[in-house]
């Protein structure tokens, strides 16, 4: 099995909408903060330079479905798994899950990428961070 | 061919994340934002009462792909299909082009639903709500 | 002196603009999530309900001054001290600190509201919740 | 009197919260929208290069006081003047109106930084600028 990375994180007043419920797109900012609390664990960050390339991950599919709502000040549960690790891109998978119940489930995919002022163009993963993905993965 | 609901939007600044182009959540809310400028068009409002309900459309799955980064003062053009249309949900096709390229390409599945302070119970459509999806969906 | 209460959030990437930095908008956020942090760290939700009203509390004047920006996984100390606790209001001091520095500090003003679907109406602050509020501020 | 330079904008889904009113820290992403949509009617960007230099206008100070409440699918009207203009700083007076009643004020101070890479250094206005913002206040 997969190694799970997991943050416990409470549903706050501003993510909630009108339907008294967290608003969707929030999971996905949620799923992006769990990925990123996963690179710190393992001693990176997600914006790094490397051999002098500033490197970012942009998304380049991700989805959510959702199960049951959850509210202002319920206590969310995020577990992200390492999934696929491509040449250039990595998958995630995302769990949801509140009061003992899976409320939603989502995927990430990103791309590797040298970047400079809102410009992107994808490379190949570097080797130091090639390997704490896989060595993530890889406990499968 | 389905009626295309069409939506002109420029990416603001508070969108926009430190690797200089808009941040992803923000096509999920731009999708919603599309969704809900044609429930306009057609004369409904997706927050509503009928028959001393009050109906509203959380989302059960969202999905997107991207294709090319957008930036700050960017021309965003957001259409929406209605796809397909069951007893209790709809699903919406949604396309983002800016530049004249196609940029990114999302969908959203909503359940109808009876709601009340944070709770849903999914309800079939009411007939002045489905005519009015089927109308824009049918012209296929 | 007054309680300080506090709370430890690190800076997210969804949280920061095309310049680099945590969007100013983001402080505001943070401001209220303390808020409720404190309401929670005393016993209570500041959503609630109470003799039959759902009470809420609106800001009705708020206000943030900037010494120094803060980035992408900065860890940011927020510290709330309640401040003037009047019949129907009740005023807090937000300072936010970063790597030993000040690097904001703002107001908010908030009034106790019976609300219903969008619409409030002042009212004193229920005795349950001022007791609260004052042993706080009064440790002046 | 100085000259007014006005938006129009609708209250989104996603805006609002559980209490079913716009949530206060979206009227600061408004009030910055609105600033730079009046950048752009004066034929400029408020990002943007002088001279070799990067020019960002980071917020040293802003408040925003709340008269009533505004909902979902309010048109809400954001009028922005240029008040004060000092040698590095520009101060704008922001008013939301909707339904024809004064709903909000605010007021933001920003100053005018070189900026790299989330770091700022305060610059005198350049005068391509300058001219532009003193012609919109001296309009008093």
């Amino acid at each position: 099995m997969a190694l799970e990375f997991q943050i416990s994180r409470r549903v706050q007043f501003s993510e909630t909408d009108m339907a008294g419920v967290m608003h969707f797109s929030n999971y996905y900012r949620l799923m992006e903060d769990t990925e990123h609390a996963f690179w710190r664990s393992v001693g990176l960050s997600v914006m790094t330079v490397d051999g002098g390339r500033r490197i970012s991950w942009p998304r380049v599919a991700t989805q959510c479905e959702h199960f049951a709502p959850v509210r202002f000040e319920d206590e969310l549960e995020v577990s992200l798994v390492v999934g696929q690790v491509g040449d250039r891109s990595v998958t995630y998978e995302v769990e949801f899950r509140s009061g003992g119940k899976r409320v939603a489930a989502g995927r990430m995919k990103a791309v590797c990428c040298a970047t400079m002022d809102g410009h992107f163009e994808s490379i190949s993963i570097p080797d130091v961070i090639r390997r704490k993905l896989e060595a993530q993965a890889a406990s499968v």
